[in-house]
């Protein structure tokens, strides 16, 4: 005899209620957000490591320049910074090894790990560096290549960092963030370079190009953090930037790129004018990296007590839910009449509805915002299929796109996009390559 | 007195290395290949649990229909199979959970456990729909509309799955499978609607536009399978969709959507056929599953022995690596000079970079699989946004879009993104909305 349906057995009732599940997704919310927030720390120390090692690279490159002659005692200090500043860099690499072992790491862990075992030989070998600077057995443009290496390990950690925020508004002031660090960087790029330019004298179109080139490459990392920071930040930037200080840059700018005998005073000049507007850069990410903290800390908050309001709803429901309403509109009342409690299943059905459309309204933004990382993105898969097709070091296949961007008036993510559309007409790569595509 | 560069604090050789977060890296792919593993298992029990409700559903609306007369006795059994398979998933559900709580939980948690908030209640609802369908107070239509619903809601579980995978071969799968579970729903669907357009006879513009619809929708998605899918799947595909059983349905097909006298046996007919069809499309789910099972196995094997290379390569290395070689490629040899151990480092450095591209390359790709889950997503937007703007319960949301791609002969993601494009011109919300772009 078949069991009549009624009577078959039923889900008991300790198993998991949908609201359970609601608070579940709330509790993976913050537990990213306070990942954020970690992650957001992180990246505060980095930048401040960064600019410690901006000032060391523009140090060592006049102290190689003058043959040991100048900043020989301010360098010393300056290194000391640096060496702090790395510890704190580096316990923050570990704790989040530490916290990815307890299971609460970040989402994109792979990259960003991978990442941060690319710059942490970068860090090992500073001692080394700065013996052979010590000894000046070193040329002031292999110095500052190096620096600049290894800043550009630190930024792409930064990178990932920001690639990674499942948080759209978090994610924003990442983007803002690390633009602005990769303005800075370029900013100090072209420091360096006028003040070589400078001291050396002459000048040529090649000259002219790299230097615009760096000039355009700053321009558009700012206007990527214009357009991702809030309208306080901006009003910042605007005010540190002062008039003057721009003025006198452009100036040095365009007679600096033309023909011109070496003057060391201009040098001068123009490695102070340089440092004042870096400095003033500074103040900027200092405040971005607070309005970061305040951020996550606020969302983090907000959570918290969006939980707690879950959390009591559930202790007063769990007895009645028998999910009556889930048919509602599903063409007819097919499901359960009237009953008592059923305003508050209601209210349940209409939480689960508001947090599914707000989860999917904020993964849409994360991608808008996403997107604009894609640029750089193009950029390291073009150097990638080089390397690959061509057994190019990454340093050279950066060149070799730079160098072809400024011969053609591009711009770098043009030309990585027509190697991209190229890549069947490379040569074939002569070892196994990575799973490019 | 200033202290000498070189005499200054080093960081100490306690702190990690850059090999330990090439494993870490490693490690976090490895957990993620583990979750997705377990999310993989989850996604077959959904499949063997929405194939049991479809049989019920069509058993339940040949039962109202016959006002009882038929199906009576198979219904039972085939409730206990529901119930089975619906602990099954609970508990897979619950595991989930409890893995989160444990640090092990999948990437896109909130999403997911947002969709099984969602569904839950529907299961919840299961009994009191079956009492109702027992008692004959349910229209078929009806009846048919509320397990379409609770099947739409595990099918949206399946879909977060898929979007949330982080291996880019796996998401390929889940994709594929996504496709095929939605696309064989759809043709459940046509079972249905044909079946009660037969055995009621006359038939209109309107039902064949509906029909069309259905047969579109399903096409559409098996289109997306095929795509997403291996040769071998595609092969059993094929070879299961015999020639005489296509040939047969798509004469009844053309007949059905026309006008025509009620016809019990054509409508029986009808049924057996799709019935057959529907069948042989759940020996291709099982093998997609089974597919999708050994792919999580062979990879995480495959990362796990990986790692095993890198631990012992660490055990080597940990004494003599300095970064010594980081700056080799950066303009000039910077650093140290050659040393021994260098080729142990040099092999490092390209292990980064290789982990590094094949990382990029990973992500590149999931990007490309996942952007075929954007047509869904425009969709669910369109729908809330009609929910914000124009007081809309999800169903009549759906039914509206439906509606206008059937009348304008327009596909529904086309009508979505008019939707979408439009809204501005939408009348404003009258409580506050959710956060909507």
């Amino acid at each position: 005899m078949l069991q009549h349906p009624c009577t078959a057995p039923q889900a008991p009732p300790t198993m998991k209620s949908g609201l359970s599940f609601l608070i579940a997704a709330r509790r993976c919310e913050i537990d990213e957000l306070d990942q954020l927030a970690r992650t957001s720390e992180l990246v505060g120390v980095i930048g401040r490591l960064v600019h410690a090692l901006q000032r060391e690279r523009g140090m060592s490159n006049v102290f190689l320049a003058s043959q040991g002659g100048r900043f020989g005692e301010q360098r010393a200090p300056q290194i000391a910074e640096c060496l702090a500043l790395e510890q704190a860099v580096r316990a923050g690499f570990d704790q989040l090894e530490a916290e990815n072992h307890r299971g609460v790491g970040p989402g994109n862990g792979a990259r960003l790990f991978s990442r941060i075992a690319w710059v942490l030989p970068g860090l090992d070998a500073l001692p080394a560096l700065r013996r052979r600077i010590d000894a000046l057995e070193l040329k002031p443009a292999q110095s500052t290549a190096a620096f600049a290496k290894l800043v550009a390990g630190l930024l792409s950690v930064v990178f990932e960092a920001a690639d990674g925020a499942t948080d759209p508004e978090i994610s924003r002031l990442l983007v803002a963030m690390f633009n602005f660090m990769q303005g800075k960087e370029f900013a100090g790029q072209e420091r360096a370079f006028g003040a070589a330019a400078l001291a050396t004298g002459h000048g040529d179109e090649a000259r002219r190009l790299q230097w615009l080139h760096l000039i355009e490459s700053q321009e558009r990392c700012f206007q990527v953090f214009g357009d991702f920071s809030g309208s306080a930040v901006l009003a910042l930037w605007r005010e540190r930037q002062s008039d003057s200080v721009l003025a006198e840059l452009e100036r040095m700018r365009r007679t600096g790129a033309g023909p011109g005998a070496p003057d060391a005073a201009l040098s001068q000049a123009w490695f102070d004018c340089c440092t004042r507007r870096i400095d003033a850069m500074k103040t900027v990410e200092d405040r971005l990296a607070a309005d970061l903290r305040a951020l996550c800390d606020r969302k983090t908050a907000q959570a918290r007590s969006e939980l707690q309001a879950y959390q009591q709803l559930l202790d007063t429901l769990a007895p009645q839910t028998h999910g009556a309403l889930f048919f509602d509109d599903a063409d007819a009342q097919a499901a359960a009449p009237a009953q008592f409690g059923r305003h508050l299943e209601r209210s349940v059905l209409d939480m689960v509805q508001e947090q599914s459309q707000r989860l999917q309204a904020m993964s849409d933004e994360l991608d808008t915002v996403r997107a604009s990382l894609n640029e750089r993105k193009l950029v390291e898969r073009a150097k990638g299929l080089l390397m690959a097709h061509r057994r190019m070091t990454e340093q050279e296949a950066h060149k070799m796109l730079r160098q072809t961007a400024m011969n053609q008036g591009r711009r770098l993510i043009e030309v990585a996009e027509s190697v991209l559309s190229m890549a069947d007409y490379l040569p074939a790569p002569d070892r196994a390559p990575p799973p490019l595509r």
